[in-house]
């Protein structure tokens, strides 16, 4: 599994790993019921502590984008729960917007990124 | 200054302090020039440590959003630079749009979003 942590960012390790892991599946790089490595081995793999890999399943597990499988171990799950999902969404737009507005960017550059990075979605998932 | 935090939160406080900050100032409630509180004072109103409010205007202050002026302490000011900020934005759009994705919202969903809080900041500042 190709995982990108930066160790320079203002942003928690686990709050990373778990961005990652949550794009691989948005680019169909991860499946529904692809497993994911042990906590160990993704620890080892990338050199970091194995807590901060627990509490990155954690965190996927409560928002409902793995599960505990008691054979298999953590696999990826994801949760159609979209009205859930819309709130969240807007709520972290409504974070990044104010940062954009402040700088000038207009609504329609926002629209053209948004349009953009559908885009790349949907060119590595091969459509 | 109005400022909510949300303890039970994830999120780093002093995160959270910059994200109402900023969007304070997208909702033209802060204007280039006008003065932040002083650390103590926000520290004091809100309950929080003063380490933790010195964090958040480091940050704002490396990001761009606010100056320390020698006489008047922390005041806001904001840099326009836009190639910086499209940047910075499509980073965060690109994690945003990734959750989004894999809970079955479409990109028409994502524009209406946008739409949404554009138009909610600009009757905030009354256009």
């Amino acid at each position: 599994m190709y995982i990108e942590i930066d160790f320079n960012s203002d942003e928690a390790i686990y709050s990373q790993l778990c961005d990652q892991i949550i794009m691989g599946i948005a680019a169909a790089r991860l499946n529904d019921g692809d497993p994911l490595p042990s906590v160990r081995q993704l620890a080892d793999d990338i050199g970091i502590n194995m807590h901060t890999v627990n509490k990155a399943y954690t965190v996927l597990r409560q928002q409902g984008y793995v599960k505990v499988d008691r054979r298999r171990g953590a696999v990826i799950s994801v949760e159609p729960d979209k009205a859930n999902a819309l709130a969240e969404l807007k709520e972290s737009l409504r974070v990044d917007i104010a940062r954009a507005s402040c700088r000038n960017i207009t609504r329609e550059d926002v629209h053209k990124l948004v349009d953009q990075i559908f885009q790349e979605y949907d060119s590595l998932r091969g459509k």
